[in-house]
């Protein structure tokens, strides 16, 4: 891990957001991009916030989502330990000028700084010195009242990132240049000619700015943002009724082209913004044939092609130029000039309410995960796995039953009050409105097949009386919303 | 339902053997093309007899298959009830030239007619009433002793079909012609000068002739296959040595590309072999850009595209002659052009040993069907649907216990000697190595989950005591085969 140079101290501020529309069928909209773990065994959130701890401590980081991906966020977050890392809930995404504001706006008095760092969740950034060096460049021109902005230098005439035009060197000797222009994704001929040109950058995505900077560049640019969010920073309005006034736009196009006193730093930081699957074909590791592949595949005479085997068998054959892309329930078959229209396709599936765009047979709990494995009317059934040392919550259901076998380890199992061991190859009844608690007190996992009988088998019907976690405050939030 | 005319008398045999690689991952090896739903509510071994019981009888009808693919095919014909019609089995398939003789060795006494025509089980016949017209025409010539071949009239220039050059017509009138020549799959160039020249067929592959005279010819051109087989007709020999001196040739290349008096009928038959999932895509339904999708499917800008989704939700965007085939445990993605690959591909999985080139998680049985719906070391969870009045076989397991919940229905359940209801939500344990029967006495389908537990978890490990269906015969004879 490297060791940062003594730069100004930070407030990191992750935007964890999303739609989990592009990197479907992977992607679902309660388990984002941020969250799968693309390029490695940590999420992008994981990574991103593990390439920051030796600059910014945890404490003076906080993570910024949405409410539906409350849960898989915080999770996400516990596993690594960090469960008492600040996460600022949208209702829903406003793109990033809210998103921004808003943590502007949360920022508590008990911060050791006033410069915001902000990071999207899904970057690659292979050059974590030139990240902590940039900073502190950064962080000085910050100090001194710029809107900062990263410029990564072109490698290639990539049409799929903005653009930033650098201007005359910024006063005083920092490495940073004002910035002349931003330029949208250009067409093809346009960015060759960005990069003989020189002087142009990849625009990153990330900010630095002092907490004052911004808010008063937002009060001047997005006074109707800025207006309600100073409300919520004041306890005088709920960020639900704040949201419902707030337009969807992003700080580049809100504020960074309209403010005066932007700068862009030049960053050497081996970067990549993971945000489609070309990109994720991009950074993967290619055979002979420039084909990519996760998982189980077989292949004959493809070329240049992606191959994403979730957990079942993939066969292709003389395709070129395609992506593959197959989970449980779900199946992507895409051409490669065509990965910016998933997130189209996908918005399609949403308005028909599709379970495939909302989640994955397997859902992820702090206490282990669960799959569905069959459903049918009146029925479903799920394996459901319990980590060593970990239990359930101890709850009800007002319309399920349960028939419990337990397949590999010994569960500890409460019904009613009466507590008693399960081994493998046994089996248990849950009736109706019957509390229950199911626990590993074990250490390997503890596997068992869960039946569900009744007229409704939502998740929603969770009666939880303890929890292990942070799921009781959550209940009574939603009972709070709901009166 | 047409009449046909009245013909000499025929003993119809279709060959149904096939190695299930040329529709995977629909076909497997142990649920071949023939039993296939592909064209509608019947499969195609179902329509090929369907289509032919105007002309046959049922008691002159005789299929032949293949050890491995035994019980689904008796199963596909159970369920029309046509459990009586004779199977005869190779220990594995040795292309047409022995399925022919083995037929003509089998065919028993008590035959009504000497004429043998014989129908591949994979074929689309639009014209019911040219199969007749063709039938008699072909079955005078056989009785005069003639090799019958039946020559579809070409309609494009297909590459993938072999060609019969038609000589002089056969004397007598007859609407026949001596073959000239067999010509084997042509480049395109040539396919299109047969179309122009005229004179040319597609070699249909179905064939009549009197059983003496098929002997005949195969005894003299390919004697090693006679002897063998001859050795079998009179009950000298088992099939199973034969088949080990037996060489894989066709009926075409070991026969009537050598024989004399060979001839070809022209029949107009809107005739298709279904061979490929080319040709399934040439059948099928297509929208305004030339799509054919089966199942859920969404597409963006797709062109001539096949989209075949057995269960789950398949996207594809912007592909162009692409065939997409996604089943519960493995998908296909290749190109229209190489659809003759997909055998050696599945020759590749199956040099691995994979379970999804053997057969599909959803098993038919004759008393309904069951689904693996999750497995892992030392259980195994199926749901299992006994179809309404139908009964599993009264068994006990070696290496097993069961965990029955029943979701749907109400169950009849013996265990050991007693036998009681078990209703939905209700459970049931059956120990290892105690007998047990699952019986639905309903008008609707009993739906169980099963969870399996126990150190081997193999179908094999089945003792049946008693058995509605035709498995305590075979069973026996593999006990026999064993010793």
């Amino acid at each position: 891990m490297m060791t940062p140079g003594k730069g100004l101290p930070l407030f990191g501020v992750i935007l964890a957001g999303g739609s989990g529309t592009r990197f479907w069928p992977l992607s679902r909209s309660q388990y984002p991009k941020q969250v799968l773990r693309l390029l490695g065994s940590e999420s992008l959130l994981q990574s991103t916030i593990e390439r920051l701890l030796p600059r910014i401590p945890l404490s003076q980081l906080a993570v910024v989502s949405n409410a539906a991906q409350g849960d898989v966020i915080r999770l996400d977050l516990f596993r690594k330990g960090w469960g008492d890392i600040r996460v600022w809930l949208e209702p829903e995404g406003r793109n990033t000028a809210a998103a921004v504001g808003l943590a502007a706006a949360f920022m508590a008095q008990d911060r050791d700084a006033d410069i915001m760092a902000v990071f999207p969740a899904d970057h690659h950034i292979g050059n974590q010195a030139g990240l902590f060096q940039a900073l502190d460049v950064g962080a000085e021109l910050a100090q001194a009242g710029y809107l900062v902005t990263f410029g990564i230098t072109p490698t290639r005439p990539d049409t799929g990132y903005g653009y930033i035009r650098a201007g005359n060197r910024v006063e005083g000797g920092a490495d940073g240049f004002q910035v002349a222009e931003f330029i949208e994704k250009p067409e093809l001929s346009r960015a060759r000619a960005f990069l003989q040109d020189g002087g142009y950058f990849w625009n990153s995505g990330m900010f630095l700015f002092r907490r004052e900077v911004i808010l008063e560049a937002m009060a001047r640019h997005l006074p109707e943002v800025y207006q309600e969010l100073r409300l919520v920073g004041e306890g005088k309005q709920s960020v639900e009724a704040a949201y419902q006034n707030i337009p969807s736009i992003s700080l580049d196009h809100g504020i960074m082209e309209k403010a005066g006193n932007v700068v862009v730093v030049p960053a050497d930081l081996d970067w990549s913004d993971v945000g489609t699957w070309e990109a994720f074909y991009n950074l993967a590791a290619k055979d002979s044939r420039g084909n990519a592949v996760v998982g189980r595949a077989e292949d004959m005479d493809s070329r240049n092609c992606l191959v994403f085997a979730q957990n079942r068998l993939v066969a292709t054959i003389g395709l070129e130029d395609v992506i593959v892309v197959d989970t449980v329930d779900a199946s992507l078959v895409c051409h490669r000039d065509r990965v910016q229209d998933v997130k189209n396709l996908v918005e399609r599936l949403n308005s028909q309410n599709l379970t495939e765009s909302v989640h994955h047979p397997t859902v992820e709990r702090p206490w282990g995960r669960y799959t569905v494995i069959d459903a049918g009317p009146g029925f479903q059934v799920k394996q459901v796995e319990v980590a060593p040392g970990k239990r359930l919550s101890y709850q009800w259901h007002h319309h399920r039953a349960e028939h419990w076998v337990v397949v590999q380890g010994t569960a500890l199992v409460t019904i009613g009050t009466e507590t008693r061991r399960v081994a493998s190859n046994e089996s248990v009844f849950v009736p109706l409105k019957t509390p229950h608690r199911l626990e590993n007190p074990g250490s390997e996992p503890v596997l068992i097949i869960e039946v569900q009988t009744g007229s409704y088998l939502g998740e929603d019907d969770i009666v939880r009386l303890e929890d292990d976690f942070w799921r009781l405050a959550e209940d009574a939030d939603n009972q709070e919303n709901q009166k």
